[in-house]
C-alpha cells in the first residue's frame, strides 16, 4: 500500500465532468460535410498580435527575462496596467471626476484563477462564507473547496436577464460572510452586469462590512454604451466603482491578460486591491509560485510582463477590434438561434451565450441529457447548465429550491463562441432543428 | 475602516527579515575601491544559454506558446525530463538495474516552491506534522503556516557535517506525521546528503507509512563521486532511490529549472511522484495557476516548456560546466576562508557555503549581530543562520533545546556564491579579518 495517501482538502474538491464531454465527442461520427461543431471552449479564437510576439522574440535575447523579478509584478507592467485601466474605466478623461487606481494597488499574478485563489485565501479563513452567483464558474468552487470556504449560491434570475438580485444577496449575508464574488461579463452566462447593479452590490458589501470581489476577465469585451457621447471611446465602461475615493476599502477587481491579449499560455492575470490586501497576497504568492522571499526575488513569468509593459497602448486597437468581432459573432449567433423553434438566447456577452432549449422537450429532460444528445447525435458540443450548478444532493441545490429559483428547472446550455468561425455559427440552426426532430419523434 | 480585513492563515505566516539585510546594505559606505560584497542571493550567476534564448525567440513566433496546454505540463517536456533524469540518476546506463520514472510520474509546475506547496497540500491536512531539517529554507515554513501544518524541526548536526540523523528523525515521528521533507544539496547549508543517508531516510519513511519529499533544486550540482569509474559521467548521482521499483509509494522528488538552466524568471519546476499524487496536484494547480478544468487547458508557462522540451540534451554540457564552475568557486571560497583566523567552512555544496564565525566573538554574540556588523562595517552581506531557524520563543526552538542540539549556539552565516566573481571571493578574507579586529578591539 503506498504511503502517499492523498489527505488534503483536495480529496473533497470536485472534478468537473469535462471528460464526459470528451467521451460524447468520440461518439459523434464526424465527416467533412458534417463536422463536429465545438462550442465548449472558452479560449481565444486568434493568435496573439504580431507586435507582441515580435517583442517577445527580441526581449528573449536579453538577460532580464531570465531573472527573478518583483513578487507583485514588474513596476513597468503595473504602471502600464494603471494607464490601460484609466482608459477602460475612463478616469483618464478630462472632467471624469474618477479617482482611479495607482500602481501600488495593482499586483500581477500567474493567471486570473491564481488571482482569485490568492484573494480568497487572504480575505477568508476556514468555514467563512462567500456569496457567489449561480450558475457559477466551476474553478471558483474548487478554490472554495480547497480553502474550506462555504460558497453560498446567489441565484441569477432567468426572468431578469441572468442578473443577481441585491435584495436576495442581502438576505443571504450572515456573520460568517466575508465577500460577494461576481463575474462580469459573466462565465458561463455571458451576462454583462449593468454599472448600476455593480454599484448597488458594492454598496451592500460596504454596509455589510464585507468585500466585493469582481472577476473582470472579460472586461474588455463590454460594448460601448449607446448613452455615451460619440467619440468618447470604443469600449464600454464596465462599472463606476473606481470613481469612488475609498473604493479599495470594499472592492477587489481581478483581471486576466489571457483573453484580451489572446495569450493564455503566457499565464498572466492581476489583482487590483488595497495595499493591505496585496501585501498579504504577496506572502501567499511567494509560496505558490516562486523562490526567494524579498521584494525583488519572486515573480510571475517575466518575459510577457516585460513585453506587455511596453505594448499595452499599441495593442489597444487590436483589443477593440477583438471586442467588436466578438460582439458581431454573438449577434450572428443570436440571429442563427432565433430561427430555430423553441430555442432562445437568454443572455450573452464576452465569450459566451446562454441558451434555453425548447420546453417541448419535457420538464424531466436535464440539460446534461440535452447536451449529450446534441453532441453525440447532432455533433454540437456545448456545456450543460447543470455543470455550473450545485449537485442535486448538495446543500446549495436545496437552498436554490427553498428560494424558489427558476434555475432548478435546468433548461440551459452554454455556447462558447470566441474560437468559432462564422461558418461554424451558420451550421448551428440545422443541427438544433435535427435535435428538435429527434425529440419530436420521441426517440 | 476598510472591509477588506486580512483573515486567512496568511496573518500568522512569517515574513522573513530580508528587509533588515537591505537596511544594513544602505548603511555601508561603499566605494569603488571598497565595494559591497553581496553574498546573500541564491540566484544564478550567468545568463541562460544562447541556444535557449534563440529558441525562445523563434518559438515565440508560433501560435502554440500562446495557447493553454496540459495541466500536468507539456508531454514533450515531461518526456525530455524523463530522459534527463535517466542521465542524472543513471538508469539509462547499461546494467544499471535502475527502474527510473516514466513521464506519467512527472508534472511540471510554475517553479519549485509551487511544487512544494502542491505536494504538501495534497499529502497533508490541517494539523498534520512534517519533519523538516533545521536550519531550513524559509519558504517551506511559510507553506506550512499557510496550510496550517506543523513543522517539526529535525536538527542538522554541526558535528556531523550538517546532516540529519535518521534515528533522531525516527524518534520525532508521531501518528500525525505525514512526511519528512529534505533539501539536498541543501539550502541554506549546502550539504549534499550522501546517497546512503537518503536511502536510510526513505527506509524510515516507508516503514513509518509516511512520505519522503526531497527538494532537489540543486541536484545538478552534485559533483561526480571519486568512487565512480572514469568516464561514467560528469555529474554525481544524487541518490539511488529511483532504482527501486516501488519508489513512488514513498518518494516525492521536486526539482527546478531555475538553477540548472539559469532561468528563474521563466518560472518552471517539477514534481516526480506517483500518478495518484500528481492527479491530486493537478486539481490544486488548476486553481492556483490556470483557467480551464480539463486535461488540456491549464498549464505552467508554455514558451519555456516548448523550448526546453527540445533542448535538454543540447544544454547538458553547459549544465555540467556550470556545476564545475560552482564547485571550483566553492573551493576558491573555502581556500579564502581557511586563511582567516577563527572562521571555518562547516559545509558547502551547490549555491551555498555555511560558515562558522570565531568562538572568540563570545558565546552571547548572535549570528544576526555578526551578519549585521559584517554588512554595515565591513561591507559583506550574508544571511545569518538564525534566519533559517525557529524564533527563540517558538516551540521549535524549545524542541531543539530539549534535544540538546548544538544549533542553538547560533554561530553560522550563509554565504551564497553562485552569482559572485572570483574577484569578489578574493576580497572576502580581508573583510573578515577586519571584523576580527573590530571584535578584538572590543568595539
Amino acid at each position: 500500500m503506498p504511503n502517499l495517501a492523498v489527505r488534503g482538502t483536495v480529496r473533497s474538491t470536485m472534478t468537473p465532468p469535462i471528460p464526459k464531454a470528451q467521451a460524447w465527442i468520440r461518439q459523434f461520427p464526424a465527416t467533412a460535410s458534417r463536422p463536429l461543431l465545438n462550442l465548449s471552449q472558452g479560449v481565444p479564437g486568434e493568435a496573439p498580435e504580431k507586435i507582441f510576439t515580435d517583442r517577445i522574440s527580441e526581449l528573449s535575447q536579453d538577460r532580464e527575462p531570465a531573472n527573478y523579478g518583483s513578487i507583485q509584478g514588474d513596476d513597468g507592467l503595473r504602471e502600464a496596467v494603471k494607464e490601460e485601466m484609466g482608459d477602460v474605466y475612463r478616469w483618464n478623461e478630462k472632467g471624469s471626476g474618477g479617482v482611479g487606481v495607482v500602481k501600488e494597488q495593482i499586483a500581477i499574478s500567474a493567471g486570473c484563477n491564481q488571482a482569485f485563489y490568492l484573494t480568497m485565501s487572504v480575505l477568508c479563513s476556514e468555514g467563512d462564507e462567500v456569496l457567489i452567483p449561480c450558475p457559477w464558474y466551476f474553478n471558483m468552487l474548487m478554490t472554495f473547496q480547497l480553502l474550506r470556504l462555504k460558497p453560498v449560491p446567489l441565484p441569477l434570475s432567468p426572468s431578469n436577464g441572468f442578473t443577481p438580485s441585491v435584495d436576495q444577496a442581502k438576505s443571504l449575508i450572515t456573520p460568517r460572510t466575508r465577500a460577494i464574488a461576481l463575474v462580469s461579463p459573466n462565465n458561463p452566462c455571458g451576462t454583462i452586469y449593468p454599472p448600476a447593479l455593480l454599484d448597488s452590490f458594492c454598496g451592500l458589501a460596504k454596509e455589510s462590512g464585507i468585500a466585493l470581489v469582481v472577476d473582470e476577465t472579460y472586461r474588455d469585451f463590454v460594448p460601448p454604451s449607446p448613452s455615451r457621447a460619440p467619440g468618447a471611446g470604443d469600449r464600454g465602461k464596465p462599472h463606476d466603482l473606481f470613481d469612488e475615493p475609498d473604493w479599495d476599502e470594499t472592492l477587489v477587481s481581478l483581471f486576466s491578460f489571457s483573453k484580451s491579449y489572446k495569450i493564455p499560455g503566457y499565464r498572466l492575470g492581476g489583482i487590483v486591491a488595497s495595499r493591505t490586501v496585496l501585501e498579504a497576497c504577496r506572502t501567499v504568492a511567494d509560496c505558490i509560485q516562486a523562490s526567494l522571499r524579498k521584494k525583488n526575488g519572486i515573480c510571475p513569468a517575466r518575459l510577457p510582463q516585460l513585453a506587455l509593459a511596453e505594448l499595452l497602448p499599441a495593442l489597444r486597437p487590436s483589443l477593440i477590434s477583438t471586442s467588436k468581432a466578438l460582439a458581431s459573432r454573438l449577434k450572428r449567433f443570436e440571429d442563427a438561434i432565433s430561427i430555430v423553434p423553441g430555442w432562445q438566447v437568454v443572455s450573452s456577452g464576452g465569450y459566451f451565450s446562454y441558451v434555453k432549449f425548447p420546453d417541448v422537450y419535457g420538464p424531466d429532460v436535464t440539460s446534461e441529457r440535452v447536451a449529450e444528445r446534441l453532441a453525440i447525435e447532432c455533433g454540437v458540443l456545448t456545456l450543460p447548465g447543470c455543470w455550473f450548478m450545485p449537485e442535486r444532493e448538495d446543500e446549495g441545490w436545496k437552498s436554490l429550491e427553498r428560494m424558489g429559483s427558476e434555475l432548478i428547472s435546468d433548461r440551459w446550455l452554454r455556447f462558447a463562441i470566441a474560437n468559432v468561425s462564422d461558418e461554424t455559427v451558420d451550421k448551428i440552426p440545422e443541427r438544433l432543428k435535427q435535435l428538435n426532430e429527434l425529440y419530436a419523434a420521441g426517440s
